[in-house]
């Protein structure tokens, strides 16, 4: 296992990261709105964008500017998503790439843009691009924070972690920030992650090692199930630790992928726990599957079940909901050799043998089941492939947050 | 277009059957929890299961018994599922079958057996038996009413519609009798469905036109996205219509089909209105899909998203919403051609044009959706298969119905 130091600064930990977050207008109450990050040297970048179809203008144009693989900067807006806007929406998400391209002195193809927020309005672009400009102007090695709070939409409080880590002898900070489901008037809950490290990695490594962090981590999330128009995560690597170069997987490799998965998913479970309406965070663990696909599969059916979501609200031991919503995942399993547990830091009860209920203890489970953080353990005793999913619990809340009017 | 005349009795207006429904103590309050419906005749059975691999007893043990696709009687109880009640499960549901037949005088393969409630413990056998020997002393031609009534768990109304339709020049009937979304105690969301006719039709033709119509009606409605272990429709037919036998597909069997579509459609819409903590009837019309699955695809991806359905409750005109959700379904598309309008009695209002949000009527949109039945149009521009979903909005109450205590 490889050792961990959790250090201060978010993204901005990582030598030669810089970042500012402003106010430029598109949110309400003088809110920070407009982030920008800048590495000071040349990096590497990965990335893994939405997997909807209908893909917001930032997201096109991140897909042809980042075919190279590299960036040095990444522009983000809050307050509107600068989705389902056409050909304007297209221009306007690359005058953002030109604006902070120009005024940082590098390439557009060396910038990663972002939007966030309410879907089908034009940009007003001349906040925005107000806004790159004021950034730039106070870029910071202490900035990260400020940047974390200005891609916030509804999300309750800024998310942002960094590591250190020894990395063939020599230390490795990896940073990031991340926001999680919230919108500014109501609409998409969209994920946005950007992480950055100054390990020195070959960049399809470092393509490698985020594609398979990310889908153990932000996409094994889900606070609604409806995956966004405008969700990305990102990662860029300037290689001044000046570790030895990691172009194979080896034991290096191997360090990185892990530290970079604590940061990963240190961020994906604070949006979970920042979920709209969120009460509980409940860590989904499949055991004993055929294949890992399948372990997926029937962890994040159970993590997205409306009634599995609003009986952990209702902290009601309903293991009949989170046997059912196994059922019809589409995992193959024998429904005879399932085993279900709950667990907390008040204790675990098994609740499913074989298939069948257990006369279970109802005290001990409503004191496991009452407290923030609770673990749910499925044995489909098929295999040995497993998965893990987070999710929240469903409240009064959520209906609340996203039945209000966008206006 | 068939021409079909209402009539009341719900499945009892079927020449021949006749029903009774009885408080036997499985649920609290003297409700009605048995009942049990026999035809005087010999009738033809088709059914359609639950594709939950995690199956209840009563739906392995009808697996088994109606491959001679015959059934005389039809006996359930609420107040528990007998879901994931191991052995001794099979043998309760086998017992009812069993009590069944033997005060009928028919044989098991002939009656079909279903329960619904809460998953887990094992039924109190001996109230269900009695319930059923109470049933059968009060099998009546006028009994549909109370056999509706008794297969209800959370539903608040009984749920039953027939009609008379002319085929091969012969009047034909058709009734049945439906329960939705609810739990007795918090549980599953089962949808069992019980139709029978006195149509002259093959057994394979029986089953194809069942298959047929549960797949663009019972199987196209969503309350919350959950599959239940429970789930089944069952259609019993006698052939004492004396029309000539339908054995291939003809003119007669289209018009069966349209008539057992508008049975089960009516029954489907009314367990959407009926859903847990429903207000409003949404439909999800698809259009111009390339292929079929695609269109139903798309209808259900919206139909079961969150933010779609929390909208619909705020009479929120969310547009972004619905065609994220269309995005993320899988269907092929291209989102630059989508067109989305939302319809009621209040009028039509078009919100995206070829992929793009236009600027409407806010105060047109908000009365259209102001209405209690709500019909969305999604053009895909794409090829000429369409399909149609229909869901209910998500209101607090659903969250407040689903997270109480089981106890």
């Amino acid at each position: 296992m490889v050792e961990l130091k959790e250090i201060s600064g978010g993204i901005t930990a990582v030598p030669g990261f810089m970042a500012a977050g402003v106010a430029a207008g598109l949110k309400k109450a003088n809110k920070k709105d407009v982030a920008l990050v800048y590495s000071d040297n040349p990096a590497s970048a990965a990335a893994v964008f939405t997997k909807n179809k209908v893909k917001a203008a930032p997201i096109l144009v991140n897909m042809q500017n980042l075919t190279k693989g590299e960036a040095r900067a990444v522009v983000v807006n809050s307050g509107n998503a600068n989705a389902c806007t056409g050909e304007q929406g297209l221009k306007d998400a690359r005058e953002m790439v030109q604006v902070a391209a120009k005024i940082l002195g590098i390439t557009s193809e060396q910038v990663i843009v972002a939007s966030t927020g309410v879907i089908g309005h034009n940009l007003p672009l001349h906040k925005v691009t107000a806004g790159i400009e004021e950034c730039a102007g106070r870029l910071s090695d202490k900035g990260g924070t400020d940047a974390a709070e200005a891609i916030m939409t509804t999300d309750t409080y800024a998310k942002e972690y960094a590591v250190q880590v020894n990395i063939g002898q020599k230390p490795v900070v990896i940073g990031g920030m991340a926001k999680g489901s919230g919108m500014i008037n109501p609409n998409m809950a969209t994920m946005l992650g950007f992480l950055a490290t100054d390990v020195n990695i070959s960049k399809d490594l470092l393509k490698m090692a985020l594609t398979t962090v990310a889908d153990e981590t932000f996409n094994m999330i889900t606070v609604d199930g409806d995956t966004s128009t405008n969700d990305m995560v990102t990662l860029m690597a300037t290689g001044t630790a000046g570790n030895p170069l990691i172009e194979e997987i080896n034991a290096d490799f191997k360090d990185f992928v892990a530290a970079l998965k604590q940061v990963a998913m240190h961020l994906a479970k604070e949006i979970i726990r920042d979920g709209e309406g969120a009460t509980k965070v409940v860590t989904i663990n499949v055991k004993g599957a055929y294949t890992q696909k399948d372990a997926q599969t029937a962890a994040l059916s159970v993590a997205n079940s409306n009634l599995v979501k609003t009986a952990f609200f209702g902290e009601d031991a309903n293991w009949g909901r989170i046997f059912t919503a196994v059922g019809y995942s589409g995992a193959e399993f024998n429904p005879s050799r399932v085993d279900i547990s709950i667990e907390s830091s008040a204790g675990k009860e098994q609740m499913l043998a074989q298939g069948a209920g257990l006369k279970f203890d109802e005290q001990k489970a409503k004191n496991i089941l009452a407290e923030k953080e609770i673990s749910v353990w499925i044995d489909l005793n098929a295999g040995d492939k497993d998965a893990v999913a987070w999710t929240c619990d469903f409240s009064y809340d959520y209906v609340k947050i996203n039945a209000d009017y966008r206006t």
